[in-house]
């Protein structure tokens, strides 16, 4: 029996709370397309951490956000972030059979389905997004609304994830070699982009100011890069039965990781100087603009998440 | 040698205008994504007649319009269009090799840049859109920024384009029936969900109301079907020489079509009946609201689409 920490417990509450904002938005599977409809939702709902709209959410409130109009841009954002899965699972790229133990999205509704269900959920993350124009109630709602997609569709794309997923797939081809600038480069944008977007719009909706969203933005590059290494550490480092999934797939796949870089010691060391990076970032704004406990929320995720064993 | 009529003479003027305003607004190839982006140009850049954006900017100027906000919706418009057709062409969906006469994308740059590119095509079509709030003058301009971009992304997905490319792929199974509903449906969606798009859009951005904007929809609605319909008679009535493609494809692949489902003859009269009706509501347009150049330009367009040999 596994004895929760307590942050996990009030993480575990929370997932619950954005678990029922986000699933509202989902669309209704009906009418003549009504596949595709299913194939979309089948991916959404099978589940996750739902780490991008809380850590957005929280981002909204720390900065005195009290509106719902900040819930279809979380929908929205767990809608990029699945479609992603969706078309890195395809044959052509990742060719995976599972996620999450259940068959993935084109072993359950076939190859072109999922191509474009991927694209229904990408598509859809932006008509979802706008509905907050619909919800805000001032000009300037409206104004930030549009501000926060420019943001949103920007670390959504190819100077941002895609951009990432991009030279990821392109370093797996057997052979290639990979700085560490490059290496870099791929953490920053296929992870730490969507983590940025989720802190940055949460902020630029409750209408704080550019210099604090430049601000989130650095935090959550380190926070990214550092959840990142995390990733491939416990990939060396935990057990398949602690994990989950199968270890040492990076070492079998010959996948250039900060750890084949850099070794499992120095990559630690990287990991916690680039987290305290974040958790500093985001202590100087809790002094100064976000002394409350949502603040202390986005704090303690970014400890929890860099010291996980799965 | 051809005599070009009069009007294909105007509208080959016009796509020079057009090409040379869209093509501002692909992204430099620079960068470790240097490939997704060259993938994503190339596609772009493969041709085609530049219909939409045209039908935007003539639509924008028919109400009024005159500042060059309109432009990268005009991009953003054929970049969805783009990448509709690098996801269609895989060899999951149509599997095509050649597209106007070149490499099909995932033939130039194989499958997993394709899907990549074609994402990466629909979320840069976003953040493209996005410029016209920088570009927009005054905060009505913004507004309407937010709602044009709301109707661009409605007609783009599940509810519009991907709604018919999902059935149209369901249906290509072998031993589907399909009624004449669902073909309207696939239609309606698949082919006239971005004419409509590109006369709203435009619309919506000269600042024309809401009532307008509604005629307008109904008027792609029904240019939209009848240019299908034209596109599934030549199929069967042309020849290999004058339509530069291999005709009588649909009837070896099983399509089903308006002549498959009623005959040449019949097609005949129900695609001039839905032609008639746009020209009739666009008519109607330019006597009240739009007694313009541009008006009658988009009239002589649905005339032209709907009687052309190829």
């Amino acid at each position: 029996m596994v004895i929760m920490m307590e942050f996990e417990v009030k993480m575990a509450k929370e997932a619950e709370v954005i678990e029922s904002i986000i699933n509202k938005y989902l669309p209704d599977a009906e009418g003549y397309q009504k596949t595709v409809i299913e194939a979309m939702n089948y991916s959404f709902m099978a589940g996750g951490k739902r780490l991008r709209p809380m850590i957005m959410l929280k981002a909204y409130k720390a900065f005195g956000g009290q509106s719902d109009y900040i819930e279809p841009f979380m929908a929205a954002l767990e809608m990029i972030h699945t479609y992603s899965l969706v078309h890195d699972d395809l044959p052509e790229m990742d060719n995976d059979d599972l996620r999450r133990g259940k068959p993935t999205t084109h072993k359950a509704y076939g190859q072109a389905m999922a191509v474009l269900a991927g694209d229904g959920l990408l598509n859809y993350a932006f008509e979802t997004a706008l509905l907050a124009a619909d919800k805000a109630t001032t000009v300037e709602e409206r104004l930030h609304v549009l501000d926060a997609i420019k943001v949103f569709s920007a670390k959504a794309g190819i100077y941002g994830m895609i951009g990432g997923q991009v030279v990821d797939v392109e370093s797996e081809k057997k052979g290639t070699q990979l700085s560490m600038e490059q290496l870099m480069f791929i953490h920053e944008n296929k992870t730490a982009a969507l983590l940025q977007c989720a802190l940055m719009v949460g902020a630029i909706l409750a209408g704080a100011d550019e210099e604090k969203v430049k601000t989130l933005e650095e935090a959550g590059k380190w926070l990214g890069v550092a959840f990142q290494i995390q990733d491939d550490i416990l990939d060396v480092t935990s057990t398949t039965e602690v994990l989950g999934k199968p270890v040492g797939s990076d070492e079998e796949n010959d996948k250039v990781t900060y750890v084949t870089l850099l070794g499992v010691e120095q990559s630690t060391i990287e990991q916690k100087r680039m987290s305290a990076r974040a958790v500093e970032i985001l202590s100087e704004l809790k002094d100064e603009a976000c002394d409350n406990e949502h603040m202390q929320f986005l704090i303690e995720l970014v400890e929890y998440l860099v010291n996980r064993k799965l």
